[in-house]
């Protein structure tokens, strides 16, 4: 791990432990000696779903962003919940969000979203084999998802129209894109 | 602006106003008549900016991110500042990472970076025809960057390697890919 220019902690301040995010002010001594006052947000990290439909649609949830005030498209995911690990987070929620099973699940890539203020890295998955599960799993019940499948065509004029408008589905946009061009 | 499955904000609490960050918790109304809390970020929201060199390199900058403890390899990128356009941000940031000013800024695409929990929308631009500028604007003191040009190919590599990790920088090198395939 790669400590260039690393800023020392010398004291940290807890102001919120929330459900899902924590929130510390750290004072730090920076590389020229003097100190600096760094917010940042603690957050367990998520997973992103990359799922295609036997007829290569790709399975999108559209919901409310409270943080935003407004309904986006985007592709399944959802927080690691304490000591699960990303691909079981995956599978779990994917179903939950979808009501598909994937007989493949590969991992693609993770990223932070961030780093300037919050430690979220998101773990990316590409599922593949979707079968629609009998008995689905229910999710958060504060959480109000409605599944949508388009093509990487419809998906490409979703992002012109900012009906999708987060980093993590343009990734997969742009991903699929590139898979397809070789 | 689409408002399927809103959320009514029923009160709204503030937990934290930083530098940076806001944090505020909202109780808010959900579709089914329950009601349920949203820990919430506001952030005011940054620019990226996808720097290419006359030789074709992109610009890149490494820094020390406190929120994950390590340095990373990112594109050129900061907040705006109060009533400062994405524009004029844009430019100022290159410089003051950088060291270049860029004869031609052309405005990408737009995307939240974390919409669960932050608003924080990152405007991407990309910035070529640069040029050393002789008196080069001076940045936050608290920031220390070392300014590194890579190609395509690096950047790819970067990415297996985990020195670059986070979306906006993996999504400025999948971008220069899908350009170069046409």
């Amino acid at each position: 791990m790669v400590k260039k220019f690393e800023e020392k902690t010398l004291s940290s301040e807890s102001i919120y432990k929330g459900k899902i995010i924590d929130v510390k002010i750290d004072e730090v001594k920076l590389p020229d000696g003097k100190t600096s006052k760094r917010e940042l947000i603690d957050h367990p990290g998520a997973v992103a779903i990359i799922a295609l439909t036997d007829e290569g649609k790709l399975v999108m949830v559209e919901q409310y962003r409270k943080a935003l005030e407004k309904s986006i498209i985007e592709i399944p995911a959802g927080k690691l919940e304490a000591g699960e690990k990303p691909d079981m987070t995956a599978k779990r929620e994917l179903e939950e969000e979808t009501g598909y099973r994937a007989e493949q699940l590969d991992f693609i890539v993770s990223y932070y979203t961030s780093p300037g203020f919050a430690n979220e890295i998101i773990y990316v998955y590409k599922a593949s084999g979707l079968k629609v599960v009998e008995d689905q799993l229910q999710g958060d019940d504060d959480e109000f998802v409605e599944l949508i499948e388009v093509t990487l065509d419809e998906a490409v004029k979703l992002i012109e129209e900012q009906r999708i408008h987060d980093a993590k589905t343009i990734h997969a946009v742009h991903y699929l894109m590139l898979q397809n061009k070789g």
